[in-house]
């Protein structure tokens, strides 16, 4: 049970200064979406658009920025400010989340863990799962139910591994990864030597993926193993569902990628970037950090200014490309005013 | 056994009239396209185009509309008359489609059926499933093999859910839902809070997935849990294979989202809309009923006016869009008049 | 171990002539980038725009193209001068590929394979793997674990079926062929007849997917079955990650498609084609053979001369859709050429 005292000395682990308007000692029972949030429920307001919601909320507890105009009173609710209350808020959210369960604790008997793998302590593998031959798991790990891990896996520590994760031979796992059901780590990269009678002989793919700490990858993504070398996703990077990076591409670190995005081989994006959903990358490109990619844009160059917004088919900085876009909307009254003009000359000419 | 007299009979169950030209007793051994079609087969012409086929086709019994000119006489084939040959062919293949078994009855003995699941009668769980603590599986309900339904998760009575499915913890589904192979239900939403130092902490994703009566979902797509709340997918709506629809969305009833759409968190989508293969929809937005998305377009603003058809990227209306495209492939002849009118301008001026 | 002369021998049994320079008795442990090779390693330069590498590699041997300008010494490295470096270097990575074990040899304990399935000789079945009834699997078929096989399957010999895939009943599969994880094979085609009401009901989907020999289908990619008849994938054809491919389409041999590429139902595409990534087709499209559809490429039109080039939304042949492209772009230009016509023009009208 938690107070909004509670949630006042939970905050100042992470803020300075957290300001309580109003009574502390109402129970908080959970949050809710500030439009649904009502009595003994805690919401925020992050951003000015929503202001209005100082007055209209129905929450018991708002945490509201520093500077949010509450006034000194807050009638039965009160008011929490801080420099950031979406992060503030988050801390909240972590305390009232539920508790799920990926597996049982400790090692269920229907996985198959093979004898030369090495588990730390307090490691989870749910039923059904596969631990390859030499695999190692660090402490706390929790791998879910119809989890496989081929050979040599090595897996760090506090990760969580969803139901029906594959990791191929080889893949190396950072320390509090998280990886969501359906996604396949180091499948075979996409290579193929053409033959002159126009089949195709098989690369073998001899390299791995390796994952840094930090990193979340949702549901039925698929990171190619590298050709040679590696596929390496830096510390941080967080990864929507139905993503494909492909072999021996590098994933900066921080860099988001919402779902549907597609990186081609060897494709090096830098730290800090945003890749837009269904944006596309061909092979062999470099990204500067902080590049913002826009939603389906489609990139065939590569990006050698940092912090540069791009969008488009082919991709181009985004104030080129909306004034092209303009242009291309203001099509038809150019192709009149054109017409107009070739009137006009017509009558000048005397025709 | 079938013969064309039975079929009539079976179409009295939906149509009425159901007119029947030649022969009643021919035996009907299987469907088959009307340009394979042969001697004991059974097809259907539904649509004028096709018309040449009732005289082609070598099937022994073409389904058509009432209206079709078969004459009065069929020489060695039949002819069944409807309002809707189309989907009187539908339920004429239900007769001969195989018996697809999912599993084998009952519960397997590799099952992991928790103590605490609440299974109802009838149910089928296939080898190595694994159905967490508390779930509810209603009547009839058949579950593949290598199923992974996590803590809390509830299913409706007549679904059937193919191997490999994962549902994430708290997910809720309707009566006669299918979902297939590799799809991923309730996983977390995509949501970061970005620090100063341009990392990120995950925002916990506390809401559920609900998925309401008779909706089909194809293979290997991607349904994310609410943040808080739920992300829900209303009756009747039919989802392709390898779709994504984040956090906190609302799909209408009976709407058809195509192969590789992607829905961004919190889009609200409207009743009987049709949304074309590799869509994607910018986050928030609301779209009105039975708007007809195109494939591959990229939808920016919410969508207010019911019925509209849409295209582009950015999507707008189909009408403009395909001006807008005509208008592009005219570029060329545009900038050749330009020319000329430059050119005669210059002499106009005597330069 | 092998040594440089060990390797010239191995691709005397592909090529001829096969030309040393320099000495033969360096043991190579192993092949690297060029960029990275070092002593001891074997790397390849199959393209003029590397030339530079055959002065700055440090690898101890270079497969290299029999015109390439290595002068007669090579100094403490060798080369070996072959019609074709690039396959010739495929052919020694397979000599150093690590032996990647999908499952432990023979059928697991815990596999579930029905009694009325036919196994082949030397055939390996992975932990917790389902193979349906009538199932019938090939001489040195491997098959990984987490695997389901419905019923009535059939697998050639020589196949490799990564973990977590799924073949719905009534699949056929040639010799050689190789699956990725998260790949399902035969999931119903996405077809349902509209109702009066707006609902849907759902088109049973009575046909099956065959895959032809020394296919490849990478990780979490869909082909849903036919309707009627059969989806048909073609000899030799190699088709990337989380890719659709509908009911009904068949893909020539030697087909090419790239990641998250999109084919709707009843496509028919031709012989040695290269689908890029992100490509997407209208249904019931023909595409003849050595179509090449760049990335992101909407086809909405059939393609029927051979060995076009295609590019764009919707897509037209490369050299009209580039041109086009560069006159969206010089919009800007031709828009203050067109304001600067209509001055001058004013000027002449005297107004």
């Amino acid at each position: 049970m938690m107070t909004i005292q509670d949630i006042k000395t939970l905050l100042e682990n992470y803020f300075k200064p957290v300001e309580l308007i109003g009574a502390g000692d109402t129970v908080i029972t959970g949050p809710a979406k500030i439009e649904e949030a009502g009595a003994g429920q805690v919401s925020f307001v992050a951003n000015e658009k929503y202001y209005r919601f100082l007055d209209e909320a129905r929450a018991s507890l708002l945490i509201v920025h520093t500077d949010a105009p509450t006034g000194d009173t807050a009638g039965d609710r009160s008011f929490i400010k801080v420099r950031d209350p979406y992060t503030a808020f988050v801390f909240v959210l972590e305390k009232f989340a539920a508790n799920r369960q990926l597996a049982a604790p400790g090692i269920a008997s229907s996985a198959n863990v093979a004898p030369s793998a090495k588990l730390g302590s307090n490691v989870t593998v749910g039923v059904n799962s596969v631990i390859g031959e030499r695999c190692v798991i660090g402490d706390d790990t929790v791998i879910g139910p119809n989890v496989v891990l081929m050979h040599d896996v090595t897996v760090g520590s506090a990760c969580r591994i969803y139901p029906q994760v594959t990791c191929y031979d080889g893949t190396v796992i950072g320390d509090r990864v998280i990886i969501h059901s359906g996604t396949v780590i180091g499948a075979d990269g996409f290579g193929f030597a053409p033959q002159p009678d126009g089949s195709y002989i098989k690369i073998p793919q001899m390299g791995i993926v390796e994952i840094e700490d930090d990193v979340e990858i949702g549901a039925n993504s698929t990171i190619d193993r590298a050709t040679m070398g590696k596929t390496l996703i830096c510390k941080g990077a967080k990864i929507d569902n139905l993503v494909q990076i492909a072999h021996n591409c590098q994933i900066g670190s921080d860099t988001v990628i919402a779902s549907q995005a597609g990186i081609s081989g060897s494709v090096k994006i830098g730290r800090q970037c945003l890749i837009g959903g269904q944006a596309g990358f061909a092979g062999h490109l470099e990204v500067a950090d902080r590049t913002s990619v826009a939603a389906k844009a489609g990139i065939s160059k590569s990006i050698t200014q940092p912090g540069l917004a791009i969008r488009g088919v082919p991709a181009q900085p985004m104030r080129d490309q909306l004034r092209q876009e303009a242009l291309v909307r203001g099509l038809g009254a150019m192709k009149e005013k054109l017409e107009e003009l070739e009137a006009q000359l017509k009558t000048l000419r005397g025709e």
